[in-house]
């Protein structure tokens, strides 16, 4: 799939915007994380299958990091997109974005990386396009994914030493 | 809290088994990403409050990777325990077992490393019971524990460096 | 509140996307209008209270128009914001397109005006800030506003003659 | 379809009762529209379905007014009929009355009227047997249908011009 | 509690009507019986605090049976009541009505009885009226009633001689 | 099937821990009995589906007693395994023990006897393999089956009597 076409990077750009209800929280009132990731993990697929036109399936979630608690009554935005591609796999970073909608006090509370994986009816791995960067920071993104790919394959590695 | 005493791995074992629902799934009837990291956060905090007796929230997921498709019908088993702690925090390892009822075939399909922090009232950290392995198996995931804690920290630290 | 600033219309705007899973389908594989209506009333609510910066209830839904039906598979892309305001009411906007990911064909299959109303603590309607419309598209739908306002009034007042 | 006998209204009534769950419900404990909006399209498209033996799916909804807010712990209690047909469509009328179980007060708190149309495995319109009200306050609510349905096709002309 | 008026067995009858959705159902699109003792406990609830106007909780479940398969697209329609009442607990009869809506048929596909106690704020069982049947089927549960609470007395005693 | 190996009890031991979340609970913040039974069903099902390994449907549940209420925020822990096998059915045994996690105090809340019986692609009831009990406890519930399985067929009879 060498010649084909890279996409813009922004064309996978994908915005969830959610409530945070009583049911997504513990008994504090902050939001749980596994809410948050079942989001995280949506709309990243969203993202990965709008950049490449064809099923995908999660690969791998690393570097998910809560920086902060986010309560009850706010909301959260979740902005997706496809930060570089490898052969059949796309990373794909997440940001989210908590606001209080009565102060209008917004900060970031949440960023990830996510590896999706193109796959034909069997399950199979299919080739994807490349994406296209266009301004500084989706460059700075892009350019080092490479060294994240890496760690992931390491870590991968060391994963079958240290369990069964 | 240094002189507190160690807790053994195994009292913060803890068991999940669901079946996969139509509901879990996608079109080609293989579970959901999000599904199963809502469960395996849901699991982890369960091992992380069954070892300390205290609220915890989620700090980290990282190393978080899905082996096998998952099908509709089969079951999943996640089992979690607690394998390190530091001062406030708690790294949790979780397996999932997916098994086909039908053939008996049981195989792993992720396996995930979660950082807990336990927390008072006001969401601040607070201190945490060390965990003592018992066997082997226990060790290995408990002496490999300090080295994925550095690696958190300076992915952490490159973190700010490639996002606003 | 007649000396309020105006706020721009585009601050309210609010998105919302969601992929349309077996579950919120019927047994061809069509959307629920019901889990639309849903996802209508969430974004809509989160569009009025970032304009004003209070809590708010749904007061109607008139005009919610189904013009063609959503498969599995595809995503909802929900896209809200006030499009005019009396004393304590918001006339919200919403338009719904839906998107096949794979023939990146995109149309929109849904649009609803609903009436928010802020309340205080005890549920009594307060006042909110006018919005200002910054473009054409958005002056038509402001404009046109008042009208839609006063069938509003009529419909309610037959209301009480056809039922009990 | 002209010569198919007509169906008595009552043969189309449809009952849901619910309790309000605080998952239903806002910070202040009183229920989403968005959920009651979910309800009305679940037991109108049972009606419909009743009334004409097919698959049903949801055209729009209008007049949908919310009186009064529904508090956690009342049950909500739906009831949903045909009051009206012409070709495909069918216009579904549905009053909610919420109950305080423990003063055994009940109210009026909403009432809505939609139209489904019937369809075929192509999701085509099917034609449908007309509805026969059979006391006062039904053929009220039948002999106004017209009218409502000339207000929608009014509506509907008008939503073309004020968007896209 | 002796001198409280009895209130009719009518007055607590409860209804509510379900589509099954795929959500609901096994692959084989028969619905899970664990989906519908969800819906048994919600209106058997509705029923016992409509009788009694008080919060209650589910004492016990006995003779729940599920006669025959129900279908994806079919509705369940479940109707309630209290048929019986001692100090503090009422039981409650709920029969279970699946029906195809596109042939019309419909037939009973489980009955149960439960047992429900109301309590006070601390959970303290507090007495309830007693209930008074109205035609021969209502007395027919109603005499038979005193039996089945003494057979699920005798079932307790015996049950902590076979566990723990 | 009668020459058919009998299989361990133990082999179909599975379990099910998961967190009392605030939507699982009503106004008092103790769980619906509810959402309890279908936990109960889901993890009955898998552990009937583990010892036979055919799909199966719920007959009936009976003997489902809620000993003690469950709070939010603590954990349920639901233990179940076939304890009988006749032709087509299994009876399955259920115990939930709730777990305060901060105190660390657990306790035996509810429960159950269910029967699955075995399905073929039609619904139609098939031969199970018989269970071994392998120690006292287990014993004691095997050889006290058959009297439960001969009240369930007279309480079977009953049924049709007090009924429609
Ligand atoms: C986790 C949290 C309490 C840490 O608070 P903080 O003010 O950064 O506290 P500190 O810097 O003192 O760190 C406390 C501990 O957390 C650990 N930690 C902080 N961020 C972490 C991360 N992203 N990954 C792993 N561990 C982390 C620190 O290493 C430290 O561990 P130690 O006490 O064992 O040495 C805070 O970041 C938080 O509230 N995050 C949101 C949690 C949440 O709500 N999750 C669900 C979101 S939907
Ligand atoms: C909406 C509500 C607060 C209005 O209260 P009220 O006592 O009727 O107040 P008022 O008559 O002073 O009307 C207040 C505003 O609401 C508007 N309003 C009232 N009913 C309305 C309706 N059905 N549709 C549109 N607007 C409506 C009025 O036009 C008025 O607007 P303005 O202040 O901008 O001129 C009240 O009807 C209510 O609480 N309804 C229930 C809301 C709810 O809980 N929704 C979810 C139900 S599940
Ligand atoms: C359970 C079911 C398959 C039994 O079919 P049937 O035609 O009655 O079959 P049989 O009379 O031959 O009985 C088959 C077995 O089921 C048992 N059985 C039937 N009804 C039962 C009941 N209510 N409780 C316990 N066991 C029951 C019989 O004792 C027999 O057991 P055995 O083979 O071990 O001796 C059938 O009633 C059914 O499909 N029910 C609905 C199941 C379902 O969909 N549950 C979820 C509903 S939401
Ligand atoms: C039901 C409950 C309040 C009974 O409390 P208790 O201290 O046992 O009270 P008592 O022994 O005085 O019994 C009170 C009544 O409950 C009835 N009862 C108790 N256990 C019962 C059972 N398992 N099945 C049927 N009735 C039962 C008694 O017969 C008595 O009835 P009566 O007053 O009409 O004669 C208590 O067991 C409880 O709170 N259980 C948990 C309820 C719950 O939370 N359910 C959902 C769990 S997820």
């Amino acid at each position: 799939m060498d010649n084909v076409e890279a996409r813009p990077m922004g064309r996978s750009r994908s915005i969830m915007t959610e409530l945070v209800f009583p049911t997504d929280t513990n008994h504090h009132g902050t939001m749980f994380g596994g809410t948050l990731m079942n989001y995280i993990d949506k709309i990243s697929a969203i993202a990965a299958m709008r950049h490449c036109g064809k099923p995908v399936v999660t690969a791998s979630t690393d570097s998910l990091d809560f920086l902060a608690p986010i309560r009850m009554g706010e909301t959260v935005e979740l902005e997706a997109f496809v930060t570089w591609t490898h052969r059949s796999s796309m990373e794909v970073y997440v940001v989210v974005r908590a606001e209080n909608l009565f102060s209008g006090h917004r900060r970031v509370t949440c960023t990830a990386f996510s590896t999706f994986v193109a796959v034909d009816e069997q399950g199979k791995p299919v080739a994807v396009p490349p994406v296209a960067p266009e301004n500084d920071a989706e460059r700075k993104l892009h350019d080092s994914a490479p060294e994240r790919y890496e760690q992931r394959k390491k870590r991968r590695a060391q994963r079958f030493t240290t369990t069964e």
